[in-house]
């Protein structure tokens, strides 16, 4: 563990370099970024002693590295190196490629577009790898990282990677660290993750922004008609209106309830970190069986008309929104995708068109905790955090959790060191300085347990 | 008319002398733009003998010029230099301030920002003093004018000015050239002005834009909520759904309905022009009655969320939309802001908040047609057009006209020579070369009928 502390300033240093990459997926314009972002790590992991690879891909390349692993043995570990957009851009109090350590509630962090989600939280894994070298000469058995860049925009081409090379990535298991400590003392294995579904739409009414004098009353108004569609959405009780939308959601195993309400969640702390007194939803469920096991609907964007300073009396020609869904239990992203674009054509009047774009889908994920490294990592994670470690849900969506079952037959052990407070996706994104060393420490005592 | 033709070269040069200036009034950007726009005008009438002088206000300047004009009697000329915005600037063939003259469905046309609404629309009257002066030697008797540069934004500054200056200003009748054609070969007096009321609001939920999967399901989306909220205020038939909103929307005049009706208004060329083939609205009604006589809601722009190129899974802390209303009868605009603003609160959740800003409250308008000059131009316009001169309403606003009625005692008389496809607040706003030549010989007939 000393050897961690002492090689922890390279540690920050390396993080700094790969955080001030613009490695933003979803952006075209960054597709430079993304490039860069790929080929660092894979000097990273090559200087390590890992056969290590940039490869292609219809979009952003992935990074394979291999240590010494038998083929269908060892681990995987899994990691992204994009990252989401920076707006709004006016909020961040300091560059978000530029990354820079201050103070966040009497603690240091590191503040970057990728702090915590996920480049800080891969590199604890890979300066473990670097203690691990460093006290013993050589790499830890067993070990290949697959390391992609489209992580932030449902991960569109990695399937076909993924079948393309499923007999040289497939594993016992899978190590991902893309997640947060249940609270800030309490080290979490994540077991099942909500899945999701995001689409874009625009509708087309006139042909040309027209004046709202001149045809107001005659002319639907495409910004009424989406704002339709989209409280449609919701039925009066508050459930998603798309039918069949809820076949596949269970309710969850009483035993597994029992657990999540034993872990004794601070709701109104985690609402009021973000300005809010009450929880919404489904009022006679447990907050976390909400945020881990029922499934949502939101809007993610919406524009139309005239959004600049002071006031112009169009009609606009066209609006457009992106929603997305989170998904539970067996429901099946490609059929709520088809009821949901099925369900807006229908609320269409004679002539107004919509055009879709489907941005990923993936089905929710449940891990079976049988591999021996389950208990194994519980038991490393309660040393190093001084906190028994527990097994929760998760209410964001790893997409390739469910590509690595589908596809390479293969769990995933999913642990991380975020916080609540990271504004991961949000501006002033940050990890925890504690938080990464502990990180790096965790994944030597995970690696220690399992050598 | 043949000194008008003769001058016409000299009115074109003059047009796009004015064209060229960028004085968008509802962007502060703008502000000098609309400054030049007011000196160029102050210094034409200079030019022609009137006593012209740009006067300060709380917001852009007014132009005021008179001629020999008793106090009380004559007529005041009202136009307004200012202009709408230009986006989406993507869609103009040529620049928004570069007037080029270019054809138009076999017709040549003016393009330009402004190049119809209102600054060609005004300068048919500017060219047609020019004219009178060169060929009498004079200016004709009892004629002022009052340009203003809000009109675009609500003209928030011009009450205060005629309250100020009600004695200079007051006239038998007002002028107006900033309406249309009833159809490309009918001229029109438009009789009756819906009003209108715009509104914009910003909802504010959590404190931060929020990770949809780490939170949706407990916090309220605000889009979701905006989206409910404007799609609330139709009901289900379709009319508007706030309290008392129909007060002083009376049925029109059977007279005036029938003369509606004889016009033979034909909807759908209306409707095809913009690419659309059926009207929507009250189904029982006359589209002439639905434009002119019956009140519309609109959302005039919507925003919220991440709106670039492809996916962000966030849920946005806050969204906002631009609302108007058109008003008829006797609606009062502000008791309907009250109702609005009091029925958003009422649809916002605890923790959330919102922001309104007021942009223009102008109540609908009728003319008494008492005044000869109603006569005395529907005459002068069916000779010049060929055509018998109509009554007939319009279903944009013009608030200076309830100004005029309030504070100054004083009708309009409103023609112009606009047309349906000139693109007004939209992109290649154009104004035809024969409307516009053909709008300078209208004014000088009824310059010649009223000495």
């Amino acid at each position: 563990m000393s050897e961690a502390d002492r090689n922890f300033e390279g540690s920050i240093e390396r993080l700094f370099e790969l955080l001030r990459i613009p490695s933003i997926s979803t952006d075209t314009r960054y597709k430079g970024g993304c490039n860069d972002a790929a080929h660092l790590l894979q000097s990273q992991l090559n200087d390590l002693g890992f056969a290590a690879k940039t490869r292609k891909t219809a979009g952003h390349p992935v990074v394979v590295a291999h240590g010494n692993r038998n083929k269908g043995e060892g681990l995987v570990f899994y990691g992204h190196y994009d990252v989401q957009p920076v707006d709004p851009i006016d909020e961040w109090m300091s560059k978000p490629f530029e990354p820079a350590i201050r103070n966040s509630n009497g603690e240091k962090a590191i503040f970057a577009r990728g702090a915590s989600d996920n480049k800080g939280q891969l590199t604890t894994f890979i300066e473990a790898l670097r203690v691990w070298k460093k006290v013993t000469g050589e790499l830890p058995n067993g070990i290949s990282l697959l390391l992609e860049g489209e992580e932030e925009c449902g991960s569109p081409s990695l399937p076909a990677f993924l079948e393309e090379n499923a007999s040289e990535l497939v594993a016992e298991l899978a190590l991902i660290c893309d997640t947060g400590l249940f609270d800030s003392r309490t080290p979490a294995i994540i077991t099942q993750l909500r899945g999701l579904l995001g689409e874009e739409l625009e509708i087309q009414g006139p042909r040309v922004d027209l004046h709202s004098g001149m045809y107001g009353g005659l002319v639907r108004n495409p910004i009424i008609l989406l704002s339709q569609i989209l409280a449609g959405l919701h039925d009066a009780n508050g459930r998603i209106a798309l039918p069949r939308f809820y076949d596949g959601v269970s309710e969850p195993d009483p035993e597994i309830l029992k657990q999540w309400r034993d872990l004794d969640f601070d709701c109104e702390g985690f609402l009021g970190h973000v300005g809010l007194s009450q929880a919404s939803g489904e009022q006679d469920r447990l907050p976390l069986e909400i945020l881990w096991s029922r499934p949502t609907y939101d809007v993610n964007g919406v524009w139309g008309g005239y959004r600049d300073e002071g006031f112009k009396t169009v009609l606009p020609s066209s609006a457009g929104a992106k929603l997305s869904f989170r998904l539970v239990g067996k429901q099946e992203p490609l059929e709520i995708r088809k009821s949901l674009r099925s369900y807006i054509r229908s609320c269409l009047p004679p002539d107004f068109e919509v055009d879709f774009t489907g941005h990923g889908a993936a089905r929710a994920c449940q891990m079976s905790t049988d591999h021996q490294l389950f208990d194994a990592t519980r038991q490393a994670l309660g040393t190093e955090w001084n906190s028994e470690a527990v097994f929760a849900g998760c209410g964001g969506s790893i997409p390739v959790t469910a590509h690595f079952q589908d596809i390479l037959g293969m769990d995933s052990l999913l642990t991380g060191f975020a916080r609540d407070d990271d504004n991961v996706h949000s501006p002033n994104e940050k990890y925890n300085v504690d938080n990464f060393c502990k990180g790096i420490r965790s994944w030597l005592r995970i690696l220690y347990a399992v050598s």
